[in-house]
C-alpha cells in the first residue's frame, strides 16, 4: 500500500471557493477559524494522517481486532494513534471549548476527518462515532449528562458507540426489542445488539455507549424507542470510575474489509440489568439518536470520499511508476499513466473525488450556518439544505467512493487483486459504507419521503434552480470548457428536474413507485449537485487564471477535469432517467414467485 | 452460503430460443446433441455442480490453496470433485471423439461450464484451463502433440495451464523474457512466469503447461514468441511418465477472492532447462496461444455471468426469507423482497443475468457455426461474428457481474458484509474477471483495433442493422410490452451506431481518442446486444403465450424481464454516450503532473 499524502491544497481549494470559509468565520462563535489557524490544522492533520495513521492501515488490515478472553484487542500501534489524536484535541477539533473543544466549524472537522478516513478508515471510525455521541449528548442530554460526559468525549479520553441495531431489527428500528426498566434513578437495560462498532475495546478507560431500548409500557414500533447512556464502567459523583456496568461483547464479525475495527455482538444485562441513563424524554429516542445518526451519515458519505481519494492516490503512484507497452504516440515503453484507458480511470477517480469533496464540504457548511447564523430564517433555510444533501451525500459518495475503490484495483491490473498491493484493501473496506449508518435505499427512502415528497419539491427546485442559473451564467461565457460544462448542466439540472416532477405525481397514482424510483434517483441527484460543484470550481479556477492570481497548473486542471464530468460522467445522469422515473413500474410486475 | 441449484430451465430456454441449438445439432458432427440427450446432460450437470462443487466453495475460499515442502495443496475436497468431472467425461464434453471426448457443441459445453463456475468459480478454472489447451494443441500441434496430449487432456487425467504473464510482461506480452534454446528434439526453457492459475497442484499425475518464450535469434516484440508444451512430468514414448520436468511452483499469490485457486510463480530451467515442445512453427507463439485466449475470454465472460446468477440466487433466498418492516401496502411485516428497491435490485440481477447468458450462449453458437458449418461462406461469417461478440462477452459481462455481484452484498444489508453469508465471497471472486484474461481495457482494445477499425464497423454495423430491424417489427406489434421495448431497443441501436461511427471518424484525427472512449463504447454495446438478446426472448416467450403452449408465469416473467431492463438498463447506454464518443477528448486533456 502507497503513503497517504493529505490533499491539502484541494481541501483548501474546495474550503474557500465552494464551501465558504470566509462566511463561515464570521459567524459568532467561529471567530477563531482564521485562515492562518485553518491552515496550520490542516497541515498538521495531514502530518499526522501520513505519518501515524496511514502506516497501520495495511498491518490493522492484516491482524484484525480479536476477542480473547472476553477483551477486544485492537490491532498494533492503535493505542498510540489514538492517544496522538486524543493529546491533540482532534476529537473535540468541533466540541465547544466549554466542554474542552477546540470550537472549530464542522466544515474544518470535516476535512480533518476526510484525512482520517482516508489514512485509515478502520481507525477512524473510532473517534467518528465519539464526535456522534458528543453530538447526541450535547443537544439532547440533561445538565448533569453533558458536565459528565462531554468533556472526557471531546478530549478523547473516553470513546462513544451507537447501539442501534438488533437481529431482528435492523433497518427497521421499530422492532427493537431491548428492554429499559426503571430502578430509581436510571433504568436497567437488557438485550443483544449487533454490527456495534468499537463496541468494545481497550483505547480508553471507558466507552459511553448510547443505547436504544424499550420501556415496558412503550407504544409498539418507533414511537415506543428511548435512548440510554450505557457507560463500560459507571461513573462515581466525583467523576471517578466506578463499578463495571453489565454491559460485555460477546463476539467480534469476520467481515469482508475494515477488520481492525471491532464489529462487536454486545450483551445488555446478563447479570441483571446495565445501569442506563435516559437522555431526554422517555419515547423520543429515535429522535435524538438520529443527531448521531445524521452525523454519521455525513461522515459515511465522507468516507465514500476518503476511500475513493486513497484509492486514487495508490492507483495514481502505480500509473506513474508501472512500466509496460508504448503508449500511443510514443517511441518508447513508458509508464501506464500514458495509455489513454488508464488516464480515462484516473480521470474518472479524480474527477468523482473532486466533486464528491466539494459536495461533502458544501453540506457540512451548511450545517454551521444553520447552527450560528444569526439569522432565523438563514438557520431554518441552511438547516433544510443541510437536511436535504444528508442522504444525497450518505448515498451518492459511498456508491460512488465503491466505483472508484474498483476503479482503483482495476489500474493495477493482476496487482490490483493481490492483497499486498493494497488497492483490494480499499475496495474491502469501502463495501461497508453503502450498507451501514442507513443502506442506500433507507437514505433514498428518507430523500423521498421526509425531503421531497414532504415539501412537495420544493428544497430540490431550489437546488435545482440555482444548477440552472449557473448553467445559463455559463453558456454566456467565452470559453469552451465553462460553455460546454454549462450545456451539460442545463441538461442534467432538466433531468433531474423531470424526475422529480414525475416523483411527485407517482406518489399520488401508487406509493410503490417512488419507492422504486428512488435509489437511481439519489444517484441521480447526486451525479447532478456533484457536476454544479466542479461547475462552480472551474469557474472559480477561470477566475483566478484570468485575474493571473492562480497557480496555472493547478487552476487549469480544475478546469479541465469539470469538463471531463460534463463530458464524460454528468452524461448518465440521462442514463437513469428512466430508472428514476417510469421504470418504477416494471420493477414492481413480477410476483414474488417469478423471481 | 446459500445452495446452487443449476437454473436449466433458463438455460434450456436460451440454448432452444435464442442460441439455435436446433439449428447446431442438424451441423455435421453434432448429431448427437439431440434434445433428449441435452437435457440429461444438463440435469446430470446441475447436480454435480449443486451436490458436490457447490458445497466446497465457501470452505475452499477459508481453507485456500497452500504451498508446503514444494507441494501445492488443493482444498479439502477438491480431489473428489476433480474426479467426479474427470470420470463423467465432463472435461472433454466439447472434445473430439477421436480423443475420448463426447462431441457436444461448444454451446452445450458453455451451459454446463455456466454451472461449474456458478458453483465454485475457484475450482472450475482448473477443467476450464485443461479445456482451453486442449483447443490450443487440437488446433495448432503436431499430429504427435495431439496424440501424446489430447486424450490425457479431454480425460482430465491430466491438466493443462498457461504461462503468458512475466514481472514485466502483463498487459504487453511483447515484453516475454523467458527464453527457449533448442536442444534436440526439444527446447530448453527458462525463466519466471507469474499469476499462473493452477500452475501446480496434486489433482493430476501430470500438468500439461503450455508457456510462451523466445527463441535466442527470435525478433523483438510479439513477433518474436513462440509457444511450447512443457509437461510437470516428461512423457515416455509408450506413454508412461518419465523424469520431473524442470519446472516448479515457488510461491503462491495471496489473492481478494478465488482463494482456493493456486496462483503460482512458476520457476522454469532452474536446475538447466525446462524440456519444452514447440508447437507448430517458431514466432508464431502468440497467434496459437490466442486460441486458448479466446476460449480463455469467452469462458472469463462466462464467469462474470455465472457469479452473478449464484450472487442473485443467494440475494434471492436472503430476500425471501429475511423479514424486515412492513412493505408498502402490507398491514404485516414480511419477507424483504416485498421492498421496492430489493424489488429494484433483485430485477436488476436476473436481468442482467439473462442478457449475460443469452449472449454467452450466442457467441458460443456462432463458434460453433464457424467451427462445423457446410458453407465457407457462413463458416467465415459466423466466425467474424464470433470474434466480435468475444471481447464485448468477456469486458461486458466481467463489468457487469461485478455489479452483480456488489448488488447481492447489498441486498443482504448488513449480513452481506459478514463472511459467514457468503454473499461478500462472490464480490471478491468476481473482482478478478474484469483483470485475468486481458482487463477490460484490452477487450476494449481488441474490440476497437482488430474489430471495429479493421473491417470499418462493417461487422458492427450488421449486428446494429440486426437490432434496429427487431426494433422495427416490434414498434407494429400491439402487444405494450413489446411496443415499449422496440421502442428502447431502437435508441439503443441508433445511441451505439452513433458510437460506432464517430470511432471511425475520430481514429483518423487522433488515434488515441478511440483507445479513450474504447471501454465506455464496449459497455455501450454490450448493454445495447443483452437488450437485444432479451428482446428476442420476450418475443420468444410472446410466441408461446399466444399459442398456448407455454408456462404462463414463466413466459410472461420474460417478457416483464426484458421489459424491465429497456426500461431501467437499455438507456444507461445513452448515458454512456458522451464517454464512448466526444468526451475521449477531455480524457487526454491534463499533463501527468496534473494528476
Amino acid at each position: 500500500m502507497t503513503a497517504y499524502l493529505a490533499p491539502v491544497r484541494d481541501m483548501e481549494f474546495v474550503l474557500r471557493e465552494l464551501a465558504g470559509l470566509d462566511e463561515i468565520a464570521a459567524l459568532p462563535g467561529y471567530e477563531d477559524a482564521s485562515w492562518e489557524l485553518v491552515a496550520s490544522v490542516l497541515e498538521e492533520a495531514g502530518r499526522i494522517a501520513g505519518e501515524v495513521l496511514a502506516p497501520l492501515n495495511q498491518t490493522g488490515d492484516r491482524q484484525g481486532a480479536r476477542l480473547i478472553d472476553g477483551k477486544v484487542g485492537t490491532a498494533e500501534g492503535w493505542g498510540t494513534a489514538y492517544r496522538t489524536l486524543a493529546e491533540g484535541n482532534w476529537i473535540g477539533l468541533a466540541a465547544t471549548p466549554q466542554y474542552g473543544g477546540m470550537g472549530l466549524p464542522s466544515v474544518v472537522n470535516i476535512a480533518v476527518s476526510e484525512m482520517w478516513q482516508a489514512a485509515n478508515m478502520a481507525f477512524a471510525l473510532c473517534p467518528m462515532l465519539s464526535q456522534g455521541a458528543y453530538n447526541a449528548i450535547s443537544e439532547c442530554g440533561s445538565a448533569e449528562q453533558k458536565a459528565a460526559f462531554l468533556p472526557r468525549l471531546a478530549s478523547g479520553e473516553w470513546c462513544g458507540t451507537m447501539n442501534l441495531t438488533e437481529a431482528a431489527a435492523g433497518s427497521d428500528l421499530g422492532a427493537i426489542r431491548t428492554k429499559a426498566a426503571k430502578s430509581g434513578d436510571h433504568y436497567l437495560i437488557s438485550g443483544q445488539k449487533i454490527f456495534i462498532t468499537y463496541g468494545d475495546h481497550q483505547l480508553t478507560e471507558n466507552i459511553v455507549h448510547l443505547v436504544l431500548a424499550r420501556t415496558p409500557d412503550a407504544p409498539p414500533g418507533v414511537k415506543g424507542i428511548s435512548l440510554f447512556i450505557v457507560p463500560k464502567f459507571l461513573v462515581n459523583a466525583d467523576g471517578s470510575l466506578g463499578a463495571r456496568n453489565d454491559v460485555h461483547c460477546v463476539s467480534l464479525e469476520h467481515k469482508m474489509g475494515i477488520h481492525a475495527s471491532p464489529t462487536a455482538v454486545m450483551a445488555f444485562g446478563d447479570r441483571g440489568g446495565a445501569v442506563g441513563y435516559l437522555v431526554g424524554e422517555e419515547n423520543r429516542g429515535l429522535e435524538y439518536m438520529f443527531v448521531m445518526m445524521n452525523h454519521a451519515r455525513l461522515n459515511v458519505g465522507l468516507q465514500g470520499l476518503a476511500i475513493a481519494e486513497r484509492a486514487y492516490q495508490q492507483a495514481l503512484a502505480y500509473a506513474r511508476e508501472r512500466i509496460q507497452g508504448k503508449p500511443i504516440g510514443c517511441s518508447e515503453k513508458s509508464a501506464i499513466i500514458g495509455h489513454p484507458d488508464v488516464r480515462r480511470m484516473l480521470m474518472t477517480m479524480k474527477a468523482r473525488v473532486e466533486a464528491m469533496r466539494a459536495l461533502s464540504y458544501v453540506a457540512a457548511a451548511a450545517l454551521d450556518k444553520a447552527h450560528s447564523h444569526p439569522s432565523p430564517e438563514q438557520r431554518a433555510a441552511t438547516k433544510r439544505y443541510a437536511e436535504f444533501l444528508n442522504p444525497i451525500v450518505k448515498g451518492w459518495c459511498t456508491e460512488t467512493g465503491n466505483e472508484v475503490a474498483s476503479l482503483g484495483v482495476q489500474v493495477h491490473g493482476g496487482m490490483g487483486y493481490i492483497e499486498e498491493t493494497g488497492a483490494a484493501q480499499h475496495l474491502r473496506d469501502a463495501r461497508i459504507t453503502t450498507i451501514y449508518e442507513g443502506t442506500t435505499a433507507i437514505q433514498a427512502n428518507d430523500l423521498i419521503n421526509r425531503k421531497l415528497l414532504r415539501d412537495q419539491g420544493v428544497e430540490a427546485r431550489q437546488a435545482l434552480d440555482e444548477v440552472a442559473g449557473l448553467a445559463e451564467d455559463l453558456s454566456h461565457q467565452s470559453d469552451d470548457d465553462l460553455r460546454t460544462i454549462g450545456r451539460a448542466l442545463r441538461q442534467g439540472a432538466e433531468t433531474a428536474s423531470r424526475a422529480v416532477a414525475w416523483l411527485l405525481t407517482a406518489a399520488g397514482e401508487d406509493p410503490r413507485l417512488p419507492a422504486a424510483a428512488s435509489v437511481p434517483l439519489l444517484m441521480l441527484l447526486g451525479t447532478v449537485l456533484g457536476g454544479h460543484q466542479l461547475a462552480r470550481a472551474a469557474v472559480a479556477a477561470r477566475r483566478h487564471l484570468e485575474a493571473g492570481n492562480g497557480d496555472p497548473s493547478f487552476h487549469a486542471a480544475k478546469l479541465k477535469t469539470a469538463r471531463f464530468y460534463a463530458d464524460n460522467l454528468l452524461p448518465q445522469a440521462a442514463g437513469l432517467l428512466g430508472a428514476a422515473t417510469d421504470g418504477a413500474r416494471s420493477v414492481i410486475a413480477l410476483d414474488d414467485d417469478q423471481f
